[in-house]
C-alpha cells in the first residue's frame, strides 16, 4: 500500500483581474519605461487570461513596505488556508483530530509561529500534530511538501498528513520596482491558498510510488529572491527557460524506473510555471498537448500559483474523470535551486 | 534498528564576547533608560558567561538595515554550514555522496534558494538529494529537523540524512529597539551553526525509538518575530516561563509509553532555552541538576543557539563519555506556538 494524495481543496481571494487589466495598469504605472512595449508583449505571452489576486490592482500600485505587506498576508493566507483545510479534510473524509502532521508551505510571506501554528489553533488540530512549515523552496515547496507527506506515511502508515500551499503573490510586487522581468512576474502570478490531505492508507486519488529530487549545480540565480530592505523582490534569470531540457533525460530516467507502464496512457500534474515552461516540458518529454491541459487551464485562469499551483493542477485532474483505477501518472515541479521535485504513482 | 542520531560537529563565529562586555555594551547603548538597571541584572541573572558572535559588538550597535544585515548572515551562515557539515560527514562515516536528504534551519535570516541549495553546491552532494529547509520553527526546529530525518530513514532505512542548524543569532539585534525583553535577549542568545548526520543503518549515537511533539493551544504570543520594515524582532512573552509546568505531563507520559527503562537511569538532551526554562525542566520533570549539566555548561559558555543548541549539548554528551550502550536517552526542545518537539531512545 503506497500513500495516497485525496482531492486538493483550492480557494481563492476577492479580487479577479484580467490580462487586459493588468495591461492597463502596467501602461499606467510605468507610462515612461522605454521597455513597456516588450513589457506588455512579454505579458500578452504569459497567456494568464485571468487570474485571482488579494488586493486591487489600486492597492498594489501603492508603495507600502515589508510590515504592512506581510501583516495583511499574513490575516488573509490564515483566512484561506482554514477554508482550503477544512474542504480538504472533507474531501479526504477525515476530521481534524485524525491529522497527525501539518506542512504548510508559502514563500510569499513570512510568519513566525508559522501558519502550521496557526491551523493548529484554527482547526483544533491534535496538540500532537507534528509541524513543518516550508518557506524556502518556492513554486517546487508543493510537490516537496507532497512527497514528506507520503515518506511520512511510510513509516507511519496510518497517518494522514495535510497539506496547505498559501501563496499570495500578488504581496511580493513592488512597484518601486520597474524591471521588466518584475513587470512580467506580476503578470504571470496569481493567488490561491490549496489544500490537500496525504492519506498513508484508505485515500483515494494519487497513489505514490516513489518520489525524486533532480538539482542543477550552480543555477542559484535562476530563481531567487533579492531581499532588500522593502522586502523579497522576486528575480528569474531568463536562463531558467533552458534548464528544462537539462533535467529531462534525469526525469524520464527516474519514470523509466519506478513506472511499470512506461509506454502506456500516463497523466501528468505539472506544475504551471509559465507558457514557455510548459512548452519546454511538452518538447523536452516529448509529451502531447493534452497531457498536460490541466496545467494550461490552470495558468490561463489562475496563473502561476507558486507552491500551489500542483494541486489546482491535481484538483483539475480530479474533476476531468478522465483517469482510471491503476493509471500511471507523473507529478512534477520546478523551484529555486534550479530544483525539480517528482513523484511516480497511480490513481487509486 | 532505529535511526541513529551521529556526533555533531559545532562552529562558531570568530567573536568572543564575555557576559562583562555585554553588561558595558548595554550600559553604553541606552545609558539613559529607565530600565537599564533591571536590565543588567537580568543580563547577569542569564548565567551566559561567554559566547561567539558573527559581528563584534561595536558593529551591532551600528543601525544597519534589513538588506545588510541578511546579506551578511547569508555569507557567513554559508560558510560556517560547509565547515559543519564536512566534520558531521567525518564523524558519521559518510562521504557527501552519501547524503540522501539535507534539512537546514535556520530563523535568523533568510534565503531564497536557501542554504539547502547552497551546500549540495558547495559540499558537492548528489544531485538527486532531497532539501528541507525548515525557517520557522525557532528553537524547537533542531529536534524537529531530526525527527524529520528519523522518519524518513525509518521509510528508506538506508538512507542518511544530514541536518544542518544555523543560527546567527547576532543578526536579529536591532540597536534601536530599546524594549528590555530585546535587551535581554540579544545577552542570552549566541551564534552556531551545528551538523549531524542521521543514519538509517550503521550509525553509533542516538538511536531514536520515536519522536513527539506537544503544542499548547492559544500561546502564538510567547514566542514571535514581530515582523517589521527593518526585519525580525524577537519577541518573548514572559508566559512563556509559565509553559514547562503545562507540556511536562505530556512530556512524562510520552516518556512513559515508550521508554522501557522509565525508572533507570537516563541521559537528557535539553535545548538550553535560558536559566529559568532549564530550573522548570528540572523541577516540573522531577530531573536532577545532573541530568541537563550539559545544557547548563552550553548555556554558559555557548548562550542560547536556537536551532543548535540542542545539537551542541547533544555533542558534550557524546564528549562526556558518560553513557553506556543500550542507555534510555530524551531529547526536548521548546519553540515558538509555544510547542515542544521531542523523541526518545537510546544509546548505541
Amino acid at each position: 500500500m503506497n500513500p495516497v494524495v485525496c482531492k486538493p481543496a483550492v480557494v481563492f481571494p476577492e479580487f479577479e483581474v484580467s490580462q487586459d487589466e493588468t495591461v492597463a495598469f502596467i501602461s499606467e504605472a510605468f507610462p515612461t519605461s522605454d521597455i513597456l512595449p516588450v513589457a506588455l508583449k512579454m505579458v500578452r505571452n504569459t497567456e494568464v487570461i485571468t487570474r485571482r489576486l488579494s488586493r486591487p490592482l489600486s492597492e498594489i500600485a501603492t508603495r507600502s513596505d515589508f510590515c504592512a505587506r506581510n501583516t495583511s498576508y499574513i490575516n488573509k493566507a490564515r483566512a484561506l488556508a482554514v477554508l482550503a483545510a477544512r474542504q480538504a479534510m472533507d474531501n479526504a473524509g477525515i476530521k481534524p483530530s485524525e491529522v497527525h502532521m501539518v506542512i504548510a508551505t508559502s514563500c510569499t510571506g513570512f510568519s513566525m509561529p508559522s501558519l502550521t501554528a496557526m491551523l493548529i489553533n484554527d482547526l483544533a488540530l491534535s496538540v500532537n500534530t507534528q509541524q513543518l512549515p516550508i518557506a524556502q523552496l518556492g513554486c517546487s515547496a508543493g510537490v516537496a511538501a507532497i512527497n514528506i507527506a507520503a515518506n511520512h506515511c511510510r513509516a507511519y502508515k496510518n497517518h494522514n498528513v495535510l497539506v496547505v500551499s498559501a501563496e499570495l503573490c500578488s504581496y511580493l510586487y513592488h512597484p518601486d520596482d520597474n524591471l521588466l522581468a518584475s513587470m512580467v512576474s506580476a503578470s504571470l502570478f496569481g493567488d490561491a491558498v490549496a489544500a490537500t490531505v496525504v492519506r498513508g492508507v484508505s485515500g483515494r486519488g494519487f497513489a505514490i510510488k516513489k518520489s525524486h529530487s533532480i538539482f542543477l549545480k550552480d543555477t542559484e540565480n535562476y530563481i531567487a529572491y533579492d531581499i532588500r530592505d522593502s522586502g523579497f523582490y522576486f528575480r528569474l534569470d531568463k536562463e531558467v527557460m533552458h534548464s528544462i531540457k537539462k533535467v529531462a533525460p534525469g526525469i524520464e530516467r527516474f519514470i523509466h524506473e519506478h513506472d511499470d507502464s512506461f509506454s502506456g496512457n500516463k497523466f501528468y500534474v505539472v506544475h504551471t510555471g509559465g507558457k514557455r515552461i510548459l512548452d519546454e516540458v511538452v518538447n523536452s518529454l516529448g509529451l502531447n498537448e493534452t497531457d498536460i491541459e490541466h496545467s494550461r487551464t490552470s495558468l490561463a485562469l489562475r496563473g502561476n500559483l507558486s507552491s500551489a499551483s500542483v494541486m489546482d493542477v491535481l484538483k483539475r485532474t480530479f474533476d476531468g474523470q478522465k483517469i482510471s483505477p491503476g493509471q500511471s501518472g507523473v507529478m512534477i515541479a520546478f523551484g529555486p535551486g534550479f530544483t525539480t521535485e517528482m513523484s511516480v504513482g497511480y490513481w487509486v
